[in-house]
C-alpha cells in the first residue's frame, strides 16, 4: 500500500448546513486541498503545472463515502494517496479523519484527465510523471544526504 | 426505465473556476437541487420532512462522472430519478444536460440514509415511502410478489 | 428613483449554515444573479460582454445589510437597480425580499470597475453604456406601439 | 491603533472564478476565518460561545473593498481587529494581504448582533466582553473619560 500525504483543514462555519454538520459537497473541496498539498510534498506546485506547462488535471470522476459527520471547528486530517499515474490520467484516494479522535469520517477518490487549457487531453510531461510516481519515502525532502 | 423529474439551473459566475469551466463540486449542489425539486414534483416538500417529521435524508455516498464541462451562464437540465426507496435508505440517479444542445455533461448518484436530527437512522414514514415510491412508477418494494 | 429589475432564487440547502439560516456570504452570490439578470433584461448578456468585448465588471466594493434571515427553501426576490453607469464604473443597488411575505430581508450595493482580462481598467463600450443607462420603462424599446 | 490578530489562508482552486482570480464573495468567508481565529487568540472558542452560552454573533452588516485580486495558491494574511465590543454588538475590521509581497489586497468590516439560537438579540455575557475587550488593548468603551 502506498504511503499517504497528509494535510489538515479546520471546518469553517460557511461549510456547515442547517443539520448542524458539514454540507457534503465540501468534502470534494477538501479532496482538492489534499491533492494539491500531496503533490506539493512530492515537489510539484500544481500552479506551475498549469502556468508553465499548460497541464490541468481535470476531474473526470469524483466519489465520496460519508461514515460520520464533520462538525464546525473540527480539525480534519486529509490523507491523500496516488493510486496511479499514467500518461494521461491520475487517480487519487482520500481519507478524512477527525484529527483529535482519529475517527475516519469519509473516504473518497477522484480520477483526472490531463488536459490543456483548450480542454483537449494531453500527455503528462515526464518530469511530473516521475515526481508523482515516487512514493513519499523517495521524495528529496526525506533523503538522508 | 424509471421516469425522470426535471429542473433547470443557470450557471453562476461564482460556480466557475480559473480553468473557465464549472468547478466540479458544484454538480453535487445541483444534484441537491434536482432531488429536492424531484420530490416536490412527487408531492413532498423536503422542508416539511425535516420540520414536521424530523426526517433528514443524510448523504451516505455521492458520485459524479464528468463528460463535458459546464460553462458560465449555461442553462442546465437536471434530470433526477429515484432508483430505490427502502425503509431507511433512498437512492437517486442524476443526469446533467446542456439545455440548448441536449448534450449530456455529467451523470451521478447519491445514496441517503434517513436520520433524525440526532443523527440516528430511522424509518421513513409510510406517507413519504408511498409518495416517493408511487410516482411516476411503482418501486419494486410495491411489486405484488 | 430608478425602477428595479427582478429575479427570483430559491434557497439551497448548501446555502444554509448550522444556525439554521442562510450563511451571509451567499447574499453576494445572489447579488451577482440579480445583476446579471438585470442587465439581461436590459438587453445585455454579460457573457458576451466578456467574450466579445473583453469587458469584465470587476467588483471593487460590496456591502450588505442583513435585516432578517433567509431560510432553506424560501423563494427570494432579488431587486436590482443601477445607481449609476459611468465610463469605467458601474454601481448597483439590491434588495432581497422574502417572496411570499414581501418582507425585506437585506439591502446591498456593489461598485464595479470595467476591466480587460488583463485586469487593467478600460472604458465601457458605448453600446453597453446606452443599454445600461436606459431605465426599464425605456427598454421595451422593442415594443411596437 | 488597535493591535491586529493574524491568521493565514491559502487560496483554493474552488475559490477562483473564470476571470482567473478569487471570486469576491470568498473574502467574506476569510473574514469569518479571521474573526474566529482572532477571538481564539483572545481565549474564546466561538464554538463554545454557541454551544455553552447560546451566543451567536449574527452578521448584521458586511462590507469589503477590493484593491488587488487574490490568486490561486496565494497565501494570504488575514488581519483582524476588534473595533468595538458593546453589550449586544461587535464590530470587526479586516485587512487581507498577499503574504509574500505584503501587498494589501482588500479591507473590510463586519458588524454583528449577539443573538440566541431563537434569533432574538441578547447581551454578551460578561466573560466574553472582558475577553474580547481586554486584549490586546482596551476598547474605547473602557476608557476612563
Amino acid at each position: 500500500m502506498k504511503e499517504f500525504f497528509e494535510t489538515a483543514v479546520r471546518v469553517r462555519y460557511a461549510e456547515t448546513d442547517q443539520l448542524g454538520i458539514v454540507y457534503h459537497a465540501n468534502f470534494f473541496i477538501w479532496f482538492e486541498v489534499g491533492r494539491v498539498e500531496a503533490i506539493r510534498q512530492m515537489g510539484v506546485a500544481y500552479k506551475h503545472m498549469e502556468l508553465e506547462d499548460d497541464c490541468h488535471i481535470v476531474v473526470a470522476e469524483a466519489q465520496c463515502r460519508y461514515l460520520y459527520p464533520a462538525r464546525y471547528d473540527d480539525t480534519l486530517q486529509i490523507r491523500t494517496r496516488i493510486a496511479s499515474v499514467r500518461s494521461r490520467t491520475i487517480h487519487f484516494l482520500y481519507e478524512v479523519l477527525h484529527q483529535e479522535s482519529g475517527k475516519l469520517l469519509a473516504t473518497g477518490e477522484t480520477r483526472h484527465v490531463v488536459c490543456g487549457r483548450n480542454g483537449r487531453p494531453k500527455s503528462l510531461p515526464e518530469k511530473y510523471r516521475r515526481a508523482l510516481g515516487a512514493t513519499p519515502q523517495e521524495t528529496p525532502a526525506h533523503s538522508p544526504s
